[in-house]
This record gives structure tokens, sequence and C-alpha cells, in this order.
């Protein structure tokens, strides 16, 4: 079935509109029909093979939304009509014992992301969200309980949500705990609105005076601007537990500093250059940690849909024609969004 | 009370024999004719104050075993004649969050170190064990229940056996667990007996071929000599947990790369030159964490040094006059040392 899509040929072309296949529903498969995929800067990296090993052509996008239009014979959880989302894997060995634990992230055998991973499918690596519509195995697939005119700002969630929602849950982030959560941008805004309503005391970190009250609007109990020293070193040794969205390189005992005894900083992002070598004595003293994380297994995944859904939670958005891609990712890299880009799929046909 | 030391009147003069005032014990001291003191390598650097800040008559020794010569009204648990320890705290504010959980290393008002913190006692400085005698409040003494015969080689527990015991139980190393030790020194030799203690399967990784069957002899089940890339790589995904004990500056990822994941690596040296900066990514794949961790408090201490009364667990040691300690700083410079150096204090009378 061919499908109207939007991706890059090369990692020195822009995004442009293309045709893409995708499988005939086999019986354990989904087929949705995509309405908004959000745009997160791993996209970005992607296209540009920033990270190298990209395929061309690349459609990237994994914070997809839609409504199923066919599923298999197997398939029982999801029938045609059903509001869904796929989030950034489509696949994973489904057998080894992170996978058995629910944690497919870290599947042992690799998972597969939904964009340039390895696939039977036609053209051999898997193709993503800028598209009309994807093929996936039942089981990547997550139901959507928000009311539905808010499926544009439910997209996020699939990715930036997901990224944010499960360190905060694994380190046990709740009432009772100041958290702060480092970096208020397309990942760092959810992470405020998810640890606030975790019930945390939530504090956000940012560089910009300017960003001050906008952080606040997000949940922020406090906002520490995090250029002013002062301000830093009146909460040193205060913090249960840090989430770092900066993927910048950037100073790390500054936040390390903050942590209570047995206290994390755990990142999420990889940066391009090194951050300086942190303390080694900011750890040792207080017992303290640095950890990584990343995404969220389905079925947390699934609890984080559910828990948004509850809580009323969705992404701040701008909503953008799959024309205004290229722009887009222009004013990504200089960070001007509030606070993720979210594509409508239905212009994919223009 | 006037007793005979060996201490440094400044940072570039050597140890030298000179006399010290202890204070007369109050009502809650225990007054310890040391017998032993092992020699650790942060008495170096504090010798030298390469870390700063250092003090002068500088008397190191935080590995200290000795017999209670004297104790004050209000002292219950110790008798004149018992065999006694002090390790690197002799006091903390024993009043904050972290004292009442029994963690006085992490004292939030900062523990006293048994040389160069600040104290009442002349000369505004404590004096460490490479003296006759010291005189340290009850809750800071510990019970040594080791044959008196293996005395010398119980005083390094004081500071290495703890430093390492302490991050083996923190991190529930056991059966079933596979647990590495980096670095065979000091502190190190400890780790590889007390992990093997532990039940775990224990790992040593080395930097040198010659060092292998003395690994082996210390407990190591497997030993590891870092430098063979393939051995290395042999063992990716695979521990537990991984307790480094190396403080020079050397490259992290080549552990963290070793850890299952949310599997740890622990420092507990701090670099005279940060470590090449670690990679996040090797963190976010797998959940991995690095960690610090301080010696150990007053409770754990005593469990430790329990512990190894009942597994028959001493030091390696290397016995030597007061004299010899210049000599034997410059050897422990070269790592020539299997593993420990313990002064006999007998031969600060001569």
């Amino acid at each position: 079935m061919e499908v109207k899509a939007y991706g890059a040929h090369a990692s020195d072309k822009p995004l442009e509109s293309m045709d893409i296949q995708r499988r005939a529903p086999g019986p354990d498969d989904v087929q949705i029909d995509i309405v908004y995929c959000g745009v997160c800067h791993s996209d970005l990296h992607q296209v540009r093979s920033e990270w190298g090993g990209t395929h061309y052509p690349c459609v990237p996008g994994h914070e997809i939304v839609g409504h199923v239009s066919a599923v298999g014979d197997k398939v029982s959880a999801f029938r045609v009509g059903d509001t869904v989302g796929v989030g950034c894997m489509v696949d994973s060995c489904q057998h080894c014992h992170s996978c058995d634990e629910g944690l497919e992230q870290y599947c042992e055998n690799g998972f597969t992301p939904t964009y340039n991973g390895a696939t039977e499918d036609h053209p051999g690596h898997t193709l993503g969200g800028y598209s009309q519509k994807i093929v996936v195995d039942q089981n990547f697939v997550l139901k959507i309980r928000h009311p539905e005119d808010q499926l544009a700002a439910v997209a996020p969630l699939l990715c930036a949500g997901i990224t944010t929602y499960s360190p905060l849950r694994h380190w046990n982030v709740g009432p009772g705990k100041k958290v702060g959560i480092v970096g208020i941008g397309g990942l760092g805004h959810m992470g405020v609105k998810l640890a606030h309503a975790m019930g945390a005391h939530t504090v956000a970190f940012t560089t910009s005076e300017s960003k001050r009250e906008a952080a606040r609007e997000l949940g922020a109990d406090e906002v520490i601007v995090s250029r002013n020293e002062d301000e830093m070193a009146a909460h040193a040794g205060t913090f249960d537990f840090i989430l770092n969205t900066v993927a910048a390189s950037h100073n790390l005992d500054a936040y390390t500093n903050l942590l209570k005894r047995d206290g994390t900083l755990t990142m999420v992002g990889v940066p391009e250059d090194p951050h300086p070598s942190p303390a080694i004595g900011n750890l040792i003293f207080k017992r303290r940690n640095i950890a990584g994380s990343l995404i969220g297994g389905i079925a947390e995944t699934q609890e984080m849909l559910d828990f948004c859904a509850e809580h009323k939670i969705v992404a701040d958005i701008e909503l953008i024609p799959a024309k205004a891609i290229n722009e887009a990712y222009e004013r990504m890299l200089k960070s001007d969004v509030k606070y993720r880009f979210v594509i409508d799929n239905a212009t994919l046909a223009e």
C-alpha cells in the first residue's frame, strides 16, 4: 500500500513530500491512519545523520496518534476506529529478560525503533510517523483515552511524556519529595507537569529569567534560574531527585551539589560534546548517583497515557502543516517553540 | 598527658618523631593504648597537604587498634583491657538526620575526622593514630573480636575494610550477584575478600597480567586484565555491581559498559585529575548508575568487624616500625606493598 510521507533523501537535503510503502496488516498487526505526529529533536538528529548510520529515505516521527483502520485476525484488543498511539518502538525480541519484565526499551537484543530500524518491509528500514498510515505489531500499540479534541496535544506524550514519566516513577517521585526538572523544553515541560501531578514539590531549572513565569504556569512550585549562583547555593543538598533533560554539554556538578544524601541526577539526553567530567567528590560525600534513563516500556507507556488522561495532562504544542517541517527544525534548534511542534498529518495529502 | 607520635611539621617535611598532648578522658571518653595503626593513602595526601587545608603538626593515621587503658564515668560498654578500634571518625553532631540513621559519615554538620579535624584539644585540630595513645568519645570506639595475634592485620579494616564493605552492602552484593572490584591495592584487596565472603561471584580487575594469580588467592572467582580489550568485551552487560577503588584518572566507560541494566558503578576514590567524562549514552541505554560512597557509619563498621571476625577476614599487611614511614610512603606511591603497611606503635618509643 502506497502512502504519502515527508522525509529526506540524504543528510544534507531538506525534508520533502514522498510516497512510501506500508505492508498489508499481518495477523498480529494494527493499521493506523495517523492524525498527528509530534516533532522530536531526535527526528532532526536522525534526518541529518548526526548520530551516523541513517538510512535513506529517512521518514522520522515517533510521537504518533491516529485511528485504527484495519486489524489482523489475531488482534482482539483493538478495533477499527479506536484512537491509538505509537511511540519510539515498533518491535523488540519479546523474549529476553528485559522484555519479559515489560522493559522493551532495554531489550537485550535491541528493540526496533519506529524509524531507521531494521525491518523486512520495504525499503529495509522502518519509516516513522511523518506519514499517512503505519502498520504496527499489536503489542506496540497504545490505547488513548483522552478526549478526541486533545489528540494533537497527546502526540508528544508518546516520547517526551514517557521519557520523563518513566524516571520520575522509577526513582519514586511523589508526595513529600523535592524534585527538580532541568531544562524547560519539549521534555522538561512534560517533566514539570508530570512531577507536579505526582504530588512532588516540583522545582523547574531554567537558564533564563524570562522563563520563570512560564515554568510556574506549567505547574512548578518553584523556579530556579540556574545562572544565579546564590539561588542555586540556597538549595544545596535539598533535592531527592533531579531529572536533567538538557542534552547540550553543561556542568553537572551544579546539580549533583543540590542533591540530598542518596539522591539521584538522571540524564535523558546524550550530549553531542561530553559534559565536563562530573566531580567524583560530589558523589562520594553524600552517596549521590548519576544515572541515565531511556523512554519507557510499553506497559509503562500505557500507564503514563492513562495517568495523563486522568490528570488532564497534555503537551503544550504548536500545530504545523507538513510543509512547514524544515522551518520548524530551524526554530527547534533555537528553542523557539512552546514546547513541541506537532504535524497535522492531514496536510500530507496537500 | 604527653605521648610519642610520628608526624610532619610542614607539607614539604618528612614525618619525624614528636611529642603531642592527649586530653584526660572525660565522662564519655575511652582512652586507648594504640598497638598498631594502618597506613592509608589519605595519610600521605593529608601530610603533604595535597588536598589543601592541612594543619601542622600533622599526625595522620585512622586505622587504629589497641587496648583500653582508661574509661570515663559514663562509659559502660568498654572496660580497661578491651581490644578496640578507631576508624576515620572521632565525632559527629550526633543529632542530624544522617547521624540519627547511623550514617555519621554523612553527618549534615560534618563529622570530625580522626586527624586534621576541628577540636578543642591542643593544638586545635585532631591528631591521628601514629601515636602511643588516643582519647575518643565512646560512640566512636569499635569492639574487636578477632584473635589477639591478628591485631595488626585487623587495623586496615577500620578504613580500607569499611570503605569497601559499606557499598557492597548498600548495593546488595550477595549470592547470585556478579560483582567486580577494580584495583587490587589496599582497598581493592579487601573488596575482593569481602565480596567473596558475602557469597557473590567476585571478579577482580587488574591492569597487570602479573597480578592475576595474587587476585585469585585473595578470593576472586575470576580475574580480568583490564588492558585486554577482548577480555573486557566478553563480560559486557553482565555485572550487577562494580566497586571502583582506583583514584587515578581513568576511563570509566570501560566499566559502565560491563554493567547489566540497572547496574551501578560505585567510586570510592577522588581522582587528583578528573576522569575522562563518562559517556552518558552508556548510562541511558541500560539505566545504569555511577555513584560514590564514603567509608561507613559506626554501627556498620561494627557490623563489618564482626562479619570479618566470623569469616576470619583480615588485611594482608607488611608491618613496619614508625621510623620506616617515609620510605613506606614512597613505596606506597609505587603500589609496592601487598597490600597495606601497618605501623607497630611500640616502635614509637624507640
